[in-house]
């Protein structure tokens, strides 16, 4: 059985929590947060502690705080020579205190607080400095059913970019979708099945392959029609930056 | 029994006649097409043509064609008082001919030449100007497994606008979440669930209620390093334009 201290009372530490309680090969001994509230809802589940010096000996030790106090609280960790992971798509492992065996467990994907995560759509990206923490933490992934992948930082770093792009930016445009359909009596439901297999097209085919519509056809027509029709505008903005993008991806001619 | 005739062979024309072809209400009689070529591969299951004075009588004629040629080829048809639907999401119900009974009926939903369509997976928007018309197109549609909406034509063109932020420019997020983690020696699958998940999550929830990231926590340093580690001034441009969307939308302070 690996031992694990969970660190953090956030979406991604709740989500790990209730994913290793169901795990055979993981067991989360201690969850420690600043403050103890949050913790309390899962106290008769697990040892809840706000002090650092309470914390037990562990296999490991999951960061999962907030990018900017990462570096200090590995830093007041009243030990060391432990294999310490934070989970941040965007910190680099080495703002670990390198008092520690210092690593990266980072679940790449989005965690509501209400919705109910299934790892096994959760790829986790490890970054480990010694040799022999890479194993370890793998095996924690394979315990949660999630998909793996060794990942340095530079990559780490532009998968969170990316993830920036197809997850915060699309969902955007979503809720601009909303925005102008109800806007105009028309239903945001419509749009909904549209939106899965968008999503969906692009398992398998390339987003380059994927695309269709007026931009991609260079349909002068449509595109006039479409930026009149936009009220606000930085809608009309938008509407022209990524139809330029696209033109620019697929060699047509500038708008 | 329900005659159709389709006319037109492209993704919309060739989905609708493989749909078509499994109903046990619709019959689809005929196919037109100028080109005769493209229809060739069906010969065998269905007459075709490429003579519009050789259309037969048949209760409704799909136009299925491009939206610059729908006014003209209804114009052309060879007969009036006949039930005649188009399928485009942007072109009035008035661009046809008004010898005929028009109407529109449009898929809203994405079609590529060889992925499978499942209609119930397609939401049909239907306008008819005579009311005799709507019973009979609500029932084609639904016996494609299709739900239905009586849509107006203002509201069926904000549909199609809102189709194109959450299609087309989706997937150019898509494709640019391609470009930069592939740039970097990352895995584009990676990214994959969670393209998936963004999507679901606002089959159940509101795009406002689904939001995160670093735009909307207004997460300055994060956004700063993200600027920074794109190397293409337009994904810049981007990045900056949706954090600002993001921000707008949320009640944030602007970059």
């Amino acid at each position: 059985m690996i031992s694990v201290i969970i660190l953090g009372a956030g979406n991604v530490a709740t989500h790990l929590f209730k994913a290793f309680k169901t795990s055979s090969e993981v067991s989360v001994i201690q969850w420690y947060n600043r403050n103890l509230d949050a913790l309390r809802p899962f106290s008769n589940q697990v040892e809840i502690t706000n002090d650092l010096n309470a914390l037990k000996d562990a296999d490991i030790y999951i960061l999962a705080v907030s990018d900017d106090v990462i570096g200090e609280l590995s830093s007041k960790l009243p030990f060391e020579n432990k294999l310490v992971a934070h989970t941040s798509g965007s910190v680099s492992v080495y703002d670990l205190d390198k008092k520690h065996k210092r690593a990266v467990l980072y679940p790449l994907q989005t965690f509501s607080k209400d919705a109910k995560v299934d790892f096994a759509n959760v790829p986790i990206c490890i970054e480990t400095i010694d040799k022999k923490s890479y194993p370890l933490l793998k095996q924690v992934a394979k315990s949660l059913g999630s998909p793996t992948k060794r990942v340095n930082s530079d990559q780490r770093r532009v998968l969170h970019l990316a993830a920036v792009f197809v997850n915060n930016f699309t969902n955007q445009l979503y809720r601009i979708g909303h925005e102008i359909t109800e806007g105009e009596g028309a239903e945001f439901d419509m749009l909904k099945p549209l939106i899965l297999e968008t999503a969906k097209k692009v398992q398998d085919m390339s987003p380059f392959m994927a695309q269709t519509g007026p931009a991609k056809r260079n349909d002068k027509k449509t595109i006039k029609a479409h930026l009149k029709l936009l009220e606000k505008p930085q809608h009309q903005e938008i509407y022209k930056l990524l139809t330029d993008s696209i033109q620019n991806t697929h060699g047509r001619k500038k708008l």
